[in-house]
């Protein structure tokens, strides 16, 4: 059987680290706190903003929730995010998607200031993970699935690592972090031929395609470590990655959907808070 | 022996629509125009810059020599950069590498309006390679490599692409434009610890180190189609590319150096100065 690369611990190792910081910035006056936008009509969007509510909480952050309607206009949103911007109270800045379609992500997204953008959405922050620019922040999702890998003390450097996934939020950030730990990394995609034999010659594959079943049993070998970082609802509204469930028998390692990956990206959204925070005091610092 | 995959004929084929499209704009009163920055003291940058003027003249272009010393200021460039980009009769703007040890190309670089960078090296054009944005300027080389493929009719789609090599000018905004190709690409660098055995399930590579020999003999199969984009002086001043000298028994197809990427790059430079009056044009008709 496959060990299953539960995320919890190593999300437990960062919140602590987390509750020490914000420890440091109240003793100094300061209470760190993080914004999210949530327009409201989707179940998903709905659940990730009230399960970081109830994180701020127990971490003593503050947390304001901002509920627009289905029918809001990107005006209204954009003109909400430049209030926050000003608000040197105020530390980060999320906004909840999936959107409805009268609404464009990137363009509401790219108003955030980047010091406050704590999921590494807007142009500068995709330009610092392209370029290596380490006082960018980067998205919290690629950042787990190399973190959980490492947390189980799995080297990256020079191993093969296949990358099932290309989109512009997990996949291609993603790619550029692996560079940045040596990894030799091989994208695959939809238009890929056989995915199967490109996982043959992988040490180490990770998938973030939002597609159940994508990595099927007859695809892995006996020493292939998986990371699983798709989310994706069944009809029963229960939560499944991309790969197969039964996997865990020809792998050696497996990171399970729930309680892998996405475990470690909201406490990785947490610490991009305390980083975003630093850049924030060190450019006032700078004025 | 393999195919000797020479860039001529591709260039040719640019630079013909490149002269008809050149007189288009001088039928409409505009006289295409390039400025090229200088710093003295370096051999390469002086013969890139000599290059460029010959074909311009060529082509009816317009071209501006900016000259300076080798202890030259930042100020004083960027200075020059902002003339020139408030310039309107003025298209194309570039900097010729490598400069002297006190200046910071990329520092420099950033000054150049998005417009007129015509070697896609400024942050915005960065950003436009990352997210796949089409109307961006795209940097030469890497459109030269794969602009060879094609030429020759290799198709990318599916195929397994080896891009040897991993920097800001080359590799990595290659490796965007292959993912644009859909061909499944894997980047492999100096901690790749056994480049062969990457070489041997590849398809097509593309070798962009700038380090002769590099890629030798025993690297390579019959099935190779291997793309040189290395660009070294030797001891005697004359030039050679990432691959060994005697590849050609070995593989499918070898692009040669000098004569293969480096000559189709230079036409493609001056077809980015036509996108860039494009562009230009564009933005003033949204004026």
């Amino acid at each position: 059987m496959a060990i299953v690369l539960k995320a919890k611990e190593a999300a437990e190792l960062v919140y602590s680290e987390i509750a020490a910081r914000v420890k440091e910035w109240k003793e100094n006056g300061k209470q760190p706190s993080l914004a999210t936008l949530l327009v409201e009509g989707d179940a998903a969007s709905a659940y990730y903003a009230s399960s970081k509510q109830k994180i701020a909480e127990k971490l003593s952050i503050s947390f304001q929730l901002h509920t627009f309607a289905n029918d809001v206009s990107e005006e209204e949103l954009k003109r909400v995010i430049a209030t926050l911007n000003e608000d040197e109270h105020m530390h980060g800045i999320m906004l909840e998607l999936p959107l409805p379609a009268h609404l464009s992500a990137s363009a509401i997204e790219a108003c955030i200031a980047p010091a406050k953008d704590i999921d590494g959405v807007t142009p500068s922050n995709k330009l610092a993970v392209y370029t290596g620019n380490d006082t960018g922040l980067y998205p919290a999702t690629p950042q787990a699935c190399i973190g959980l890998l490492k947390h189980y003390g799995y080297k990256l450097e020079g191993r093969n690592v296949a990358l099932v996934g290309r989109g512009q939020t997990v996949g291609l950030p993603l790619f550029h972090l692996l560079q940045r730990e040596h990894a030799t990394v091989t994208v695959c995609h939809s238009r890929t031929p056989d995915l199967a034999a490109q996982l043959k010659h992988a040490e180490i594959a990770i998938v973030a395609v939002g597609k159940p079943n994508m990595i099927t049993k007859d695809m892995v070998h006996p020493g292939l470590i998986l990371i699983d970082a798709g989310i994706n609802e069944r009809a029963d509204g229960s939560i499944t990655g991309d790969a197969a469930s039964d996997l865990s028998d020809g792998a050696a390692a497996v990171s399970p959907v729930p309680g892998g990956v996405g475990t470690l990206t909201t406490a990785i959204l947490f610490r991009n808070l305390m980083k975003a925070m630093d850049i924030q005091t060190s450019m006032k610092g700078d004025a």
